[in-house]
């Protein structure tokens, strides 16, 4: 073991029921135990450290107030569960945060009763804890339910929703905004710079209180509440309060969300006098009481393994450039080339690469926050204008701006380029963020042009391609992480709409990859070699429209073909299929095989461990195809 | 020829450039032309006549007052676009709104230059402005932008992204809210709340400008308008101003937007002196200036063709109730049966049956507003607290709250039932309306179980089983419009998970209908029969989990397997060509077809028109199953 901390008070509790035994100094101490034992637990385990120590004090002050799990505790996001998961008796697991079998980085339904809902996309957790509340108040059996949500995540369309459905519905319910004026990047839009405002204003530590809580704080702080509440709302003049006012909340704050001396009066006031729904607006720093972490740029968001002591974090050694930074190189590249060329990203800038042509070209590149639906349609106007919009956002996430896909870009055929990064299965992050649906729900869409990268030379082919492409919409996916390690030009290729590559001849069986299961298929070739098995190897770039005549040479002069992807079913092999049958031509001769995610979702692992789950390891191609060709193992010892 | 209007301002005007020519008093008169014209030609097409009458002023003073072609103006929905249609150059085939080969009932690109932006899901306009605005500092040759939005649009979460994005740009950009109080239905959520409380204010016409604006307003109207100003934003203590000023718009109004003598003044003074985002609030009536609309409970929202003189509508006679209101009555009846069964519709109480069991059940229906994001997880919220909803939306809506499905339901295995009305082609409102999708991005996710009804008694029997089932999400899918005229029992019964049925025994060929096709499958097997051909028609019901065992005997028992569905490549076909090609069952003997909607969008039309379109007609479907099996056609006068 290395150096655990000194935690007495922690070592004291075994669950929230003991927090609420302790008087508030020690609930003080207990937080710092906390800090202590996440920055203990994270350095061993990498993760997301800033987003948990900044809400340690408050984590501990909801446990403390509320009656979980019986309140339910709905945190948006969910990567700052980690001081919730030390508190609710999964300390003795959380060294195994985020690896194989061990804890989710997560909240997680199937991981304990006081994770009542899990989340790790943004901004649901008003909408969720609303429908707790309603369950509530239909004789449920669930208490209160308290919604956790960032600055970030509230910029979103889905939490204002849920905000304009909770003011209407009036019922008691409690939003904890915690502000720390960052969300993974730097906040944007206006909504952001409103808080801000809020938090910069003269008006001491409990700004604003609406009428009835003031009445249950200590005697100084209520004068000065009113006060300050006064002169915000400009209530002598009968003008409008806040925003959350106007949308029907009862507005507490900004209060300091490390203080628990402001917390835990200001959460009991409100669990005790609550009668509507209520915003409680408080402030912290992310990566607080970790030096390392506060005097990072990004607050310390996304960890590696690092010394506690000096805060120093592991490096791997890249074998290859990722493919995120590829795709933000050459579409650098591109920008370069054509001023008409601009890029949106959704409050993802370095995750999808987009920084690297913001570099260079500022003005061109748009962060519309933690709002997709937005982006894409925003995209769809700037295409509509003559610009050449590349619109980058996660498989996973571009799911919320799916009806404007559909409606606003595929419908109107207008030329907006998807850049779909962490397509497949992404690791750490688990089921959450897996690419697992894009191939099917883009291939669907009448004009749209889907592909996917083979490698990270390929995925340059794609950007240049998409970039020349001015006909309508056209995607292009691949996955988190690292490249092949395949030397690369300055710039890429045009490829020919809709027509794949034969990577390797062969005559017995052949494979048909699309996108970056390519290096799997290539190990399965070599597998089947060792069988005396001859593999064809093709990567079909275009899982729309088909390479329709490099799919019937394949099916004619081989034993049996196999799809390959890193998706769902109803996607690649899908289309195949499709084409297949309602040409005549599933005839036998050539058996076929669709190789897809299986219909589960899996949980979080390396991505190879991962893959091995789903059966889409290299052995399991092999297998299949020599089965699906009728031929006998020879070896069995080579694990085929 | 009916009674044409006598409109000497707008027979004289042959596009907006003549209305830029015009003195205001001409415009005013201009205005009351085309509300002659658009009652005159709906009594003829039928369609959405309220939401067209409304906005009759405010649409022509735009026109003359913006230069467009050139300026881009964007109508939110675009149902309301009559009277924009009449000015634009469409005149001569005003009449032709919404039939077959005739003009879209919405704004359509490929329709004219002056439909910048082509539009019928809500809440698109400000993102795709921002875009255009965009364009046009880069340099694109495009002007101004102007959004034309409801105040039932605004509620929706991604108009509220695009506020906050356009605010934090701060670029030149015109958002006109056109406030009637009333959406669909009565508009629900905390924003309407807060605008009836601006229009209720008692400050005037011109309620309160920005500072800059009010210099450019005739004498009296300034001096008003400042104090009102001042009054509501409380500036004399540094208080706050409204929403949309706090999300960084200048904001001008409410004004009456049936004033030209307020409209033109005041979008005249926007023009000429706006640097940044602008929201101007205009109020209007929805029906305004026809009686009979104005005088009903929706406004005219959509009606059938009319009597102009009595406003009295062609009532067509039904055959058999509508798949909505069997819905709506099923769902009713086990909400009588088990308390805990609530219901959500995201604005669409009537549309979606709902309003039935609301009826009934006031307090277990929630209507969300437009917020398909918020109300499915709020469905999973619920679901979660042990209570089992319906969450009932159209198939095209509820690609707005796809990453919801998958992320917070499907994930979680939480069992929220979804009844998807309007799957397939749905008539007028066309391909931005269709239902085509639902099959394919359902049936991917894991956990997900996926029913479509055959006809309106077996949409009885989903609606039990999905009531009854709770092991996680079931959705079920239904057409638009009537049923097949079958009798109906008082409640329906339970079926098996992922067990089809048979509905009749044949020899030589196989169709496995996927829903409410079942009908046409039928009248195919009439047509096959007439050629000899021994027809077995089997319903599926389930596209997932799929009756294996069912697909199987079909695929041993005949020379051929048709699959048809009303939906797109991707969906039940795939899932059962999946199925197959993996067991190896794929081997000629018997040859599999999957009839699909074809890969493109199908225009407006009657939907069995537009199920010709897509060649999905019994006709079709009888080809297809003699050509797979290879039988010759004996009888050509029959049409196969």
């Amino acid at each position: 073991m290395t150096n655990r901390p000194h935690t007495p008070f922690l070592d004291s509790i075994a669950g929230p029921a003991d927090i609420r035994r302790m008087n508030d100094m020690a609930i003080a101490n207990l937080a710092d135990d906390v800090r202590a034992e996440v920055i203990s637990a994270v350095s061993q385990t990498g993760g997301h450290l800033g987003s948990s120590l900044g809400v340690v004090e408050l984590t501990t002050a909801i446990h403390a107030v509320f009656d979980t799990p019986r309140d339910k505790l709905v945190f948006d996001v969910g990567h700052q569960c980690y001081p919730h998961k030390v508190l609710t008796g999964r300390r003795d697991r959380i060294r195994t945060l985020r690896q194989e079998g061990g804890l989710s980085g997560f909240t997680k339904r199937a991981e304990s009763d006081y994770d009542p809902f899990g989340a790790a996309h943004s901004s649901t957790s008003i909408s969720a804890a609303l429908g707790f509340t309603v369950g509530r108040d239909m004789g449920m059996p669930t208490g209160d339910a308290i919604a956790v949500i960032g600055d970030g995540s509230i910029s979103a369309g889905m939490a204002y929703e849920a905000l304009n459905n909770a003011g209407a519905e009036g019922r008691r319910l409690f939003v904890i905004l915690n502000d720390n004026e960052m969300s993974i990047a730097p906040p944007v839009g206006a909504m952001s710079k409103y808080l801000s405002g809020l938090y910069a204003s003269p008006m001491g530590e409990l700004h604003k209180m609406a009428e009835g809580f003031e009445a249950a704080l200590p005697g100084p702080l209520r004068d000065h509440a009113r006060r300050a509440r006064n002169l915000v709302t400009g209530m002598q003049t009968g003008g409008s309060g806040t925003l959350f006012e106007e949308l029907g909340f009862s507005y507490i704050g900004p209060i300091d969300g490390h203080d628990m001396s402001q917390l835990l009066p200001v959460l009991r006031a409100a669990r005790t006098r609550a009668t509507g729904p209520v915003l409680i607006h408080v402030c912290t720093t992310k990566g607080k009481g970790y030096a390392p972490a506060e005097d990072s740029a990004d607050c310390g968001h996304g960890v590696s393994k690092f010394d506690v002591a000096t805060g120093a974090q592991a490096k791997s050694k890249p074998n290859a450039p990722s493919y995120t930074k590829v795709f933000g190189s050459a579409l650098t590249t591109e920008a370069q080339m054509d001023p008409s060329i601009v890029a949106v990203t959704a409050a993802m800038p370095s995750g999808t690469g987009v920084d690297i042509m913001g570099a260079r070209f500022k003005d061109r590149v748009f962060d519309v926050g933690i709002a997709e639906q937005h982006g894409v349609t925003f995209a769809a106007g700037m295409a509509a204008s003559g610009l050449k919009p590349f619109c980058a956002i996660y498989s996973t996430f571009l799911q919320r701006g799916y009806d404007q896909v559909v409606h606003d870009v595929a419908l109107q055929n207008l030329p907006v380029r998807f850049a779909i990064d962490r397509a497949g299965l992404v690791g750490a992050d688990g089921p959450t963020h897996a690419g697992a649906f894009d191939i099917g729900y883009m291939s669907a869409l009448p004009n749209m042009v889907v592909m996917a990268a083979g490698d990270e030379l390929e995925l340059m082919h794609m950007v240049r391609t998409a970039a020349a492409y001015d006909e309508g919409p056209i995607a292009f996916r691949y996955p988190r992480g690292e490249g092949v390690r395949i030397e690369l030009p300055e710039r890429g290729n045009l490829i020919e709409i809709g027509k794949g590559r034969i990577v390797q001849e062969g005559s017995d069986v052949a494979i048909l990859s699309f996108g970056a299961h390519l290096a799997e298929c290539r190990k399965a070739s070599e597998k089947l070699a060792v069988q005396g098995v001859s593999t064809t190897i093709a990567d079909a770039r275009f899982a729309k429209p088909l390479d329709r005549a490099l799919i019937r040479q394949l099916l004619r002069n081989h034993k049996a073909l196999i799809t390959v992807e890193q998706g769902a079913q109803g996607g690649f092999g899908a289309m195949v299929l499709h084409d297949l049958a309602n040409d005549g031509l599933l005839d036998g001769r050539c058996q076929v095989r669709t190789m897809t995610l299986p219909d589960r979702y899996i949980d979080h692992a390396s991505p190879d461990a991962m893959y091995a789950d789903a059966g889409l390891t290299a052995v399991d191609i092999a297998a299949t195809a020599m089965q699906a060709a009728g031929i006998e193992v020879k070896r069995v010892e080579v694990g085929v």
